[in-house]
């Protein structure tokens, strides 16, 4: 048991109230991995949740994490791995003892079995199967035929059900004689003889209905069924929209295969942002703190070569104004303000609607009106900076033509992003494209282009 | 029930195969509206769950929202009403009947009204606190006393509790003669006598047991107690970190005042994220597709006013190699290349960091290992584009100094950028403002004032 009230004592920033891992925790236990003292190590760890741990060990240089790991030894969780993210997951199985790494994943349920070695090397992945006892290694098979990113792989396979036609006393005896029930279940699976789910019962309205009562009249309202095949994206968007806290999946022929529950969903639906969230940043979604300077160096090159052709391209279309710029120096001086701005916008436009295509808040009923409010909304907020560009490039220059020039080509290149930030992602997403993947290059290439091609074309146009 | 099988040979895409509101679906509902037949409206409203009319009325326009809601009158569920996006709410319940209104809410959770009640305008408040019944009324009011934000509202108050020394049986005859148990539970918290939680005991973990197990020897391992003054964020990632399906809240105390279940922290992880992306968008956190025009001009107008101010500090600090700029125009024509470059290597930098310290994965064990890789990540990507942009630079304008200039230029910009990137958000952090709110423009300024400087110094130095 953690004790808060001790803990925030401690802290001195409030995000750290609800975290174990201060910087003295990790000062003490590196002392101990440094003096390598393992029953001082081993009394340090034993409050972190496995979690903590492996929050830990991805905070470490590779060094003391090897170190670390070698001396805590025996001690070391299945379930650490399990929460360690992919980046070193390798290297720690690597490092870990034969033997300790066998005893580790031999304590995980066949779901979190799944989940630790599916991104995992042949070899690894062989290492780990071979440890396993064989129905457990015949679970995990089984699971890992299913598509990646399905339900399939998500869901645990021990299921607690009960025919349609029995009562509560029957279903309270049937779990009160079960050898195994699973560590965490919260609602019996009501079966036809088909063994096609058919309802929920509540563990609470079990233990609060007579012996009598039909488990068929306790059934949920809400109830829904998830084909194996589903994306576990949809799968954790049902059980946000619906409130769901768990649900059967079920197999092509529509028989009972697994369920779900509300805590994987919650661990997708947060996988889902992180990749959202770093996309839309042009950060590939698989990198993480622990990475490599190589690795990071990478993974972020493909985005930055694109941006590069992109704002070659804007480049080109300036280039197309040499003659006017030569002129009128106040021009270059001017016009990043214009793609800035207009850049700005359309990341804001952009971002909206990536994120009501997500939440299934953009849909065909309303794309119209969205897309027709954010040219509207470009045009007010168009409107405003025109107005004080225009007084800026008047005072500032003293010239009421480059004051008037950039004014019109604000008004225009807002406009233009609130369209483009719109139609973009919309169009990628019926296209089936991720639209956090690569619409933000796309838009800011639009407003880069539009927004120099207006301002110079222009001031070419009433200039020159 | 929803059959997921039928429902999926409607839909063409696969995002929709997990929801209900396709866009027949909705023409038929407005059709209905149109003609105003409420047996057909209703009919078409049966299956919808709460979350997808609140859904429906998000994605119509006011008129429409208006008449379908008269139209299906009496039929309106409390439970959309706390669905529905808080843009909206407002309208929707000023359009209601006033008993309309009061039943729905009577039928609602007193932490549902809380939700539901805390952003409404004072008349509103009061309309919908005299509808409810004098001891519901009671219990939002006092939840209404904790902060805005805190564990305090987002609890439930109904709360499954036992003595310590209870034993299997004396819980199990308890909750059956309990005349009124919550909706949804999963634990029973044991108290001491002075009322302070001490463990959970799963209802599973309850049903497997004999009558004569102490009650104590079922705990859970991982067990944790919220303040509830407690920001509902933390909670958020707590449950997350931690696997939690429920937890007990205390008051200043440590008595137990309420209990907080994972469905709740779903919902609040959820928000985090989606403020988290629009803040990084600098789109105002509370901003939804279904506000006016006005609103939403209103909303974006301040952070593309902050960009316009550093907008102009970049013009400035070009405007500072005017005369160079008159001489060598190619310069004018690549310099966004530089700039844009740094701002998105900037940008990928921060919104990294920005994750991380949401995810408590950056602390200070390894910042200074982050800061070191983000800017020899910047050295490594700089390069490459230097050998690349000094190419472009020399072919594109036959002359060896530009591509010189524009190569080390890079170089220095995508260092800056992975250090500002990294340490703005860091410092922003530190002093306690969210990092994903502002610390985009201070980087992409840094990077366009550097980039600037750089390109048009160096080549003032090498070519004038």
């Amino acid at each position: 048991m953690v004790e808060d009230t001790d803990r925030v004592e401690d802290e001195q920033t409030r995000d750290d109230s609800s975290y174990v891992l201060n910087r003295r925790a990790v000062a003490a236990i590196l002392y101990a991995v440094d003096t390598e003292d393992q029953t001082q190590l081993t009394e340090l760890m034993e409050p972190l949740h496995a979690a903590d741990i492996a929050d830990l060990l991805e905070q470490l240089n590779s060094y003391d994490r090897a170190r670390l790991i070698r001396l805590y030894d025996r001690e070391f969780d299945g379930d650490i791995l399990s929460e360690l993210d992919e980046s070193i997951r390798e290297e720690v199985i690597a490092t870990l003892r034969p033997q300790v790494l066998a005893d580790a994943v031999r304590e995980l349920e066949s779901d979190d079995v799944v989940d630790l070695i599916e991104d995992l090397e042949e070899p690894q992945q062989e290492a780990i199967l071979d440890a396993l006892e064989d129905s457990d290694r015949v679970a995990v098979e089984q699971a890992m035929a299913w598509p990646e990113g399905s339900a399939g792989r998500l869901m645990q396979r021990e299921v607690v059900m009960a025919p349609e036609h029995w009562n509560v006393g029957q279903a309270i005896d049937h779990l009160r004689n079960s050898d195994e029930l699973p560590e965490q279940f919260y609602h019996i699976v009501l079966v036809d003889p088909r063994m096609h789910p058919i309802g929920n019962v509540t563990l609470g309205k079990l233990m609060g209905s007579r012996r009598e009562v039909p488990l068929i009249d306790l059934t949920e309202d809400m109830f829904r069924v998830i084909p194996a095949t589903q994306d576990e994206e949809d799968v954790a968007y049902a059980f946000n929209q619906y409130h769901l806290i768990s649900a059967p999946v079920v197999d092509e022929e529509g028989r009972l295969a697994g369920v779900i529950t509300i805590d994987d969903a919650m661990a997708v639906l947060d996988e889902e942002h992180e990749e959202d969230i770093l996309r839309l940043a042009g950060v590939s979604d698989d990198s993480s703190l622990s990475d490599s300077v190589a690795d990071t160096a990478k993974r972020r090159l493909p985005w930055l070569a694109v941006n590069l052709l992109t704002a070659i391209l804007a480049s080109l279309v300036i280039s197309q104004f040499e003659e006017t710029l030569s002129k009128f120096v106040a021009l270059a001086v001017l016009m990043p303000i214009v793609a800035s701005m207009g850049g700005n916008a359309g990341t804001q436009s952009l971002t909206v609607a990536v994120r009501a295509l997500a939440t299934k808040d953009l849909t065909g009923a309303n794309v119209w009106r969205v897309i027709r409010r954010e040219v509207v909304v470009g045009l007010l907020n168009g409107l405003v900076f025109a107005v004080s560009m225009g007084i800026i490039g008047l005072v500032w220059f003293n010239s009421p033509i480059i004051g008037y020039v950039i004014a019109v080509a604000m008004v225009i290149n807002l406009m233009v992003a609130g369209l483009a930030g719109t139609v973009i992602p919309v169009v990628m997403d019926k296209m089936g494209v991720d639209p956090a993947l690569a619409s933000g290059t796309f838009v800011t290439t639009v407003t880069d282009v539009v927004g120099f091609f207006a301002f110079l074309g222009l001031a070419g146009m009433v200039m020159m």
